[in-house]
């Protein structure tokens, strides 16, 4: 059941997935629902059912993406909050339309096959946000 | 309904958390729930709904609180992970005996008068989680 912008997930990272994984099954009694690399993106991600809820663990996988240079300035930690939508071209362009500056203008295939995009935290008061539209 | 362990909200540190809200209510069609002015930490908190999922808006109202110092360290954004636990004291009871370093040893009255407790980022690879047991 997917809600029009509830919270999909909470994404961290970390600098050793596997690590992070292993401490949220016995802190949270996480179980793991996948695990991909996604070479494209540099990053290699552990996804876990936390209750009614899911984590993301990104480990970057290269020196030079985006999740290694906000490891080395910020470390450890939050990462982003992403949000289930509906329609996800729909919700870009009233965004678009509104001021937001978008990161991806059209979405990108993310971990599952699902279709992303981020939005950049200078628009949203300093969190970085992903829209998710699921796509079964 | 109560998850043990699922995300209870996630708290976003703000200048201004009535923007911030207003900003959410825009962007997320986010809708209040409740606001509160809590002396005894200097915060003045907005709850908000967004979906199924709550967000947490805080700003500081005192220049030497915890969440004063981490404004101005890390600027406007994510703040803590709260997870809906059922029995606290004993969470907290376990998480110390395996180590974990506690900032609340006891659980105190949170926003809305739930107990709540605080597990330092030092012990959980950088995130500020909270647990919270409802009190209805």
């Amino acid at each position: 059941m997917i809600h029009k912008y509830s919270i999909d997930h909470v994404a961290l990272v970390a600098r050793d997935a596997e690590a992070v994984a292993q401490h949220y099954k016995n802190m949270l009694a996480a179980t793991e629902i996948t695990r991909d690399d996604i070479p494209e993106q540099g990053v290699f991600v552990i996804l876990l059912q936390v209750g009614d809820s899911k984590l993301e663990i990104i480990t970057p996988t290269v020196d030079d993406s985006g999740v290694a240079r906000f490891l080395d300035k910020r470390g450890e930690g939050f990462h982003h909050v992403a949000y289930a939508v509906e329609d996800i071209e729909l919700e870009l362009a009233r965004l678009e339309s509104e001021g937001y500056r978008l990161i991806d203008s059209k979405p990108r295939k993310g971990i599952g096959g699902h279709l992303v995009a981020f939005i950049h935290p200078e628009s949203t008061h300093g969190v970085l946000i992903e829209l998710v539209q699921h796509v079964d």
